[in-house]
């Protein structure tokens, strides 16, 4: 018997960075493919002592439904390291979500009408997109560089798509691990406010900075107009699921009514927990052991893609985050690389995925928070060989030899 | 500065009950409003336990991302306790949720196209039409009695509406109390076969039969059109949110996508702390816990009842779940009673807000989950009081007298 689906999801298929990590998962292939933190990293101790302790003083409350906007002690720690940034942040403003993925699925639920327009970077995070796929809007990509978003083509953009959101991740950017520069920052804002167009700032990575000084986030800029997403998944762990949402007030309240719909509350429990822990725990020195390895990794990557790579390939050089941006030289194209790689035991995400619009083949994305310094030696020189080898073939090939 | 909402908002009033619940908050008001499970019940030490070991067990897999579908043996638990049920089952056919009102959102998306009909039952669980509402849909309600759904309605509904949706709530309804007799799921999966519509069965009460013999589950007699929908948040705790979808096979893979894009991913940590609880903990003695003490409050609440309240009130005889729904005598209004109720400091759902259509105003909801026995007795005879001096009130008036 057929099923009849919405015409919502036919436009709408599986991640391709999920169906890769399923390949990805072999024992013998070292990956690069995941946006995984590190395991090692994650404060599990603390946070089993957090559960104990709330589960034994407050079972009652940490196990009960709770409201939807979220355990006001989080709201309001969120609230303070939202101005901290200068962002005009306070705990009515902050509505606790299941992981930054349901804060994009949400902004896109309350201002999305079908049909309706939203510019993106190109590249972008596939799953934002997949989340405003299921809107049924137009996704419109302006270009990026090394400086993130071109926003010198905003304002003409705007003109032409009245869109009616602009989605932007300005810190270390997924896939290309760029950062959006200051004066881009204030452009954007500034467009977005002459043209009365909401920004939703995606920002999963903004403590991940391990160079350079952090800039001014965009809802500090255009704060009427943006909704700014954090998450725990990469400073705690991903398998809370649990972050949020801020932005302009009578908008959350529609947020708010959305996310009951959709999932009453996020979990009281985990709420409670997190807020126990914060308590006791020095977050900023964890966030600075996080930032210390994943920069001690990306050097290594680095270091080790200038001793491997074939002459013409040129990578991105993050400030902070989980990737890194490969461009791979002329003659290469990223799923060949993909299944080659594979056969070498690593594995890397093909850059085209993460394109809007016509297809682009010359990219991979390269994780490096996920593995050791050592696999991060070895992944890379396998990744170079890989490279080689193909290059060998394409130039016997186009020599005819066979 | 004025930010445009979906149109898909502009409908969807927050919870009635969210707000009643509210009010019902003042410490010496005695609540019967939410439809909270009994938190001395919640395995609290065992839930601790639990985080504790999987924490210090397997602390990256638990705190990492996992995959959408869910933790597998979770799934195969699931699986087997709808097996056991005669639902056709397999961990494949089962997507983990971050509880189930997560589940009603995420069929709802699967399903409806905007302006596609949903058939429920009036009165109705409010949080399911919200989440229908938020998919433009019309919904069109068909009448129950104290034998659920009127199922004989059925198929002439079917023919003038054309429904993509059928929703049911077969055991103990929200708000009735109801329970769908055996004769009324074998006409409604026969129909539902017959015309090819989809069922959306929500199962949050199941569990809690504490008087009759359990009825057949429409999963298990509409299987190729049937999504079923279970959680722990009426037997474990409802702060872990924790549910789950069992559907035909092809819809759950567009399931699984759908719920990628909403919020990647149920939490690990709490899918892994649940295994662990079941790997050691009784459930099943836990549930038999559970149905005795429920089944103790609901006796103390219907024998208060023929005590306190006046003539001309009815009210149902649920075999489990949590409500119990109140006819009150002609004259009288949900609102006004509401109102007067928390004069005499007991809180009380007015049943207007569960109904679809005409308003009607002649109903209250009344948890009795989550009060002793003692304050049971006590807010029951607040409760007849009110009701017997509004009475007074509306004859002398009706007489003249000031």
């Amino acid at each position: 018997m057929t099923i009849h689906t919405a015409r919502r999801m036919q436009g709408m298929p599986a991640s391709a960075v999920r169906e890769i990590l399923k390949v990805a998962e072999r024992p013998d292939v070292l990956s690069f493919a995941g946006g995984l933190p590190a395991p090692e990293l994650f404060p599990a101790r603390e946070l089993g002592q957090a559960f104990e302790a709330v589960l034994r003083k407050s079972p009652g409350a940490a196990l009960q439904y709770g409201i939807t906007e979220g355990f006001l002690p989080l709201r309001a720690w969120v609230a303070d390291r939202l101005r901290a940034r200068g962002i005009a942040a306070t705990p009515e403003s902050v509505v606790v979500v299941s992981g930054s993925q349901q804060g994009i699925d949400l902004t896109a639920r309350v201002l999305l009408d079908p049909g309706a327009t939203v510019l993106v970077e190109n590249p972008s995070y596939l799953a934002a997109l997949q989340a405003f796929t299921a809107y049924e809007v137009d996704v419109v990509a302006l270009p990026g560089d090394s400086d993130g978003l071109r926003t010198d083509l905003l304002e003409d953009a705007i003109r032409e798509h009245q869109p009616a959101l602009i989605y932007v991740v300005p810190e270390f950017q997924n896939p290309r691990g760029a950062t959006l520069a200051s004066h881009r920052r204030h452009e954007l804002a500034a467009v977005a406010l002459r043209h009365g167009v909401p920004v939703l700032e995606d920002d999963p990575y903004g403590a991940l900075r391990f160079r350079g000084t952090p800039s001014t986030p965009v809802a500090a800029l255009a704060g009427d107009l943006t909704f700014h997403l954090g998450t725990f998944s990469k400073t705690l762990a991903p398998g809370l699921r649990l972050g949020w949402v801020h932005g302009p007030r009578p908008v959350m309240r529609t947020l708010t009514i959305a996310k009951q719909a959709c999932d009453l509350h996020t979990a009281t429990l985990t709420q409670h927990a997190v807020v126990e822990l914060l308590r006791s725990f020095d977050y900023d020195a964890h966030l600075e052991v996080i930032r210390a390895e994943y920069r001690l990794r990306c050097e290594a990557m680095l270091r080790t893609l200038e001793h491997t790579m074939p002459p013409g390939t040129r990578w991105s050089t993050p400030d902070g985050g989980l990737f890194l941006w490969l461009e791979l030289p002329p003659g290469l194209r990223d799923d060949e690389v993909f299944h080659a790689a594979i056969e070498h035991s690593v594995a890397v995400v093909p850059g085209n995925g993460f394109f809007v619009g016509p297809p682009q083949h010359g990219f991979l994305r390269l994780n490096f928070s996920n593995q050791s310094v050592e696999n991060i030696e070895l992944g890379m020189a396998r990744l170079g060989r890989t490279l080689h080898e193909l290059l060998a073939r394409s130039s016997a090939d186009a020599m005819g030899i066979q």
